[in-house]
């Protein structure tokens, strides 16, 4: 039986209680000075993220890179995604890259076969590889299925984006459609679709969705919509999201969706000043741990 | 002044009398053999590039890369992917990279400085800098925010996703809104806003839009929503376009659009039995030149 990432993800959250990704979302201007004595770019970033990852790795279940924050970095950036995606995976974490692609049919084969395996030559693993990505859905449903197809393959997850976290969003996600529909709810319905064949036994789908925690009553009728999609949650924390409404997008179990937070874990009040790596990881741990918990008493309260 | 992308791409349109970019998206698998003797897949990529380069600089005035095609080579196919930009640029040719990004604030920022300036250490180059990408609007207005800033800032132009030429692209981008217009209509509405600051002496904005060649009826009524915006026109040849179809997004001056053909100019028929690389050459120039004047063609007898 080919592994579902769906299972997979599960698993690791029940094995650790905690429904939290951390991004890993490198920052020079944000990173503190005592990770910068003397490195290259690329050894600046790799030292930090191992850091992060070494501090959250018994904690949490998976780490979300964004790509963008790697590729303004020009090569250096890239090689340092490389590295921290090996270091993600000696510590037995699931990795998802949130890179937003889409492209038509072979371009789309192509960044799936970069991101999703397929890409190292003979059976090898490519310096990309992950086990999930975000994709957007604005090419249509064409666009989608060498993702997809990708995914089932090579047991590999995707969060289509259905409702993002920013404040913009709503313009063009939430227009009204002849009908009747929002386009997140018409958007809803084709991963409810395109996920029948990878539920796993964990009543999930490894073709999930990506939903903010910023809009909370859009996020409820969204689950409605896709009851068995993975749902990746951004928005919590910085972007003003709160446990409450990252809660919206859980089953009813309690599970089938995780909440990312990136710069209200890495960065903000205190982290600027550290004078030593162990000062920034104590700070690191405590945000992640409350999170962790906050997340996990607001769930419980909600299936109360 | 800053340059203005619209001003550069339209001069170099002119001097040449030629309205087609060629796309350089390199597919191990349909490359010739004669570009293949003993190199790493790096030096494959470049190898090839640099002779398409050469052989097509003298008559298109611009090119572009499709960043998918090097993103699943890894960092082999990013480090080829940089010395192409740079290989092109010397030739004095216009760089499109097609890379559809989209992301929220910060991020989208960060995208932005990975590709349209301001990536590389005190005022040099970044790695992956170019003259103009594509992007896509499926975040919202505050999304495009970021790439509009960096794009006035750095005279730099963008080619917003309006209506792409796969054959599933109606599913979302034709769908009709309440109130009457089509999803395409509305994006066409916000690109034509965007753009009214970055309108340059040639009558046509940096900010531009991608429309494909498939869909012509849908083009003409998108070019009167947004009548200054420069487009990209892709989907010419293998994909179905027409040099008639692709003239539809062009203004009453035949200019403010340009058309791409990846597939058509470097790979089918002919192309993988070549026995030199002199002889590839021949192939890819021949056919330029006969994209150049059907093109041109169509577009005389439209304004006819």
């Amino acid at each position: 039986m080919t592994r579902n990432f769906a299972d997979l993800l599960t698993k690791r959250m029940m094995g650790k209680n905690c429904r939290c990704v951390v991004g890993l979302d490198p920052r020079l201007e944000l990173i503190p000075d005592v990770f910068k004595e003397g490195g290259s770019v690329e050894d600046v970033i790799v030292f930090f993220n191992q850091t992060v990852l070494g501090t959250v790795s018994g904690i949490v279940p998976a780490v979300k890179l964004q790509i963008a924050f790697y590729e303004q970095y020009g090569l250096a950036g890239m090689a340092a995604f490389s590295k921290t995606l090996a270091a993600a995976r000696a510590l037995d974490l699931v990795v998802i890259a949130d890179v937003k692609r889409n492209d038509i049919d072979s371009t789309a084969r192509a960044y799936a076969r970069a991101y999703l395996g397929g890409a190292g030559s003979s059976g090898t693993r490519g310096d990309f590889e992950v086990d999930a990505i975000t994709i957007s859905p604005f090419l249509g449903v064409d666009s989608l299925m060498p993702f997809v197809e990708a995914a089932e393959e090579n047991g590999k997850g995707l969060f289509i984006l259905v409702r993002t976290s920013n404040t913009g969003a709503a313009e063009i996600q939430e227009l009204r459609l002849e009908g009747g529909d929002c386009l997140y709810e018409y958007l809803a319905r084709i991963v409810n679709k395109l996920g029948v064949r990878s539920v796993g036994e964990c009543g999930y789908s490894a073709i999930g969705a990506v939903v903010g925690a910023t809009a909370p009553a859009v996020a409820g009728s969204i689950r409605r919509v896709m009851p068995r999609a993975m749902v990746l949650v951004p928005g919590y924390g910085a972007q003003g999201g709160t446990a409450e409404s990252a809660a919206e997008s859980f089953g009813p179990d309690g599970l089938g969706a995780i909440v990312n937070s990136s710069r209200t874990i890495l960065y903000g009040e205190g982290v600027s000043s550290v004078g030593t790596t162990g000062e920034y990881s104590s700070i690191v741990r405590e945000r992640v741990l409350r999170m962790r918990d906050e997340l996990n008493r607001a769930i419980s309260e909600r299936r109360g």
